[in-house]
């Protein structure tokens, strides 16, 4: 059974971010309206992000997540991570593939993948089995890409599509 | 009021060929379901397009427009349409929004803008107002993109999104 789930929001030209990372295209939210976040939260063990994720939610103050989390980076250690946080926050460099395998032996299930580039390399080793595109109504021009290379063509098979009355459009796709 | 409408169908990483130009990809009909492009067709007074679509639908052997066709091309002229289309294929070197200028004397009010370079022009010209996405369920890796860069960030206002039981996402969006 598949082990990655992505959940994000991106532009109808496929960016996640602008090119200086701003997200201020997103839209306000919507009266209490989480378009499945807090859902697909409970469904994963924990969280696969990229250094540069990590540091973004750093930056936010409050450490939002109560599951573990394991940030994939080749530069940050252990030692890198503040001590309130080293309970819950690992570091790794190994590839997709063999990250998942070791956290299966762990007990984990699924993980809650995020972050451009972490995103991309779980697509492209075959480990993402979920994806929910919340895509906001706007054409960006330049950013930061969700998508990348394949080694080959994903068929994929759409579960919902929920349209918002703000012109979001929540997809889920599971990969065949 | 806008001059061009997309109509096209896209990956879900935002390719509409294959990079060889391939759609190999693009789903078995759906029993008598046209996703709107019948209607879409009789809403225009012509076609525009550029000349790598204008061969490849030149190979189809049968002309399947009735309405008249502008050809944008840098290297074709009139003497090159077959002379049983020259009365509906006009050949154009010219700029989006000369061509649009052009044409709105002559009494279009709108036309459908087909073709990856074309329309990517024309929605960097900002000569795009309405956009029929269908999203076909699969990740293609590479190809031909349908978005290009931008001048700026294009917000739209999204029409509809209509789900059909093959996984195809149609979405209509207009330019504000």
């Amino acid at each position: 059974m598949g082990f990655g789930k992505v959940f994000i929001a991106t532009s109808v030209d496929g960016f996640i971010a602008r090119d200086n990372g701003s997200l201020d295209w997103l839209p306000a939210p919507l009266d209490g309206e989480d378009y499945g976040y807090a859902a697909l939260m409970d469904s994963v063990d924990g969280i696969i992000m990229g250094r540069s994720t990590y540091e973004t939610v750093l930056g936010f103050g409050e450490w939002p997540f109560s599951k573990p989390v394991v940030v994939l980076s080749r530069t940050l250690t252990a030692a890198d991570v503040p001590e309130a946080l080293r309970k819950s926050v690992q570091v790794s460099n190994v590839a997709p593939s063999t990250l998942v395998a070791t956290l299966r032996e762990q007990g984990w299930k699924h993980a809650y993948i995020d972050g451009g580039q972490t995103i991309r390399s779980f697509i492209e080793a075959g480990e993402v089995s979920e994806l929910t595109l919340t895509r906001i109504p706007i054409l960006l021009g330049s950013g930061i890409p969700l998508f990348g290379p394949l080694p080959e063509s994903i068929v994929l098979r759409c579960e919902y599509s929920k349209h918002y009355p703000n012109g979001v459009i929540s997809t889920r796709y599971h990969a065949l």
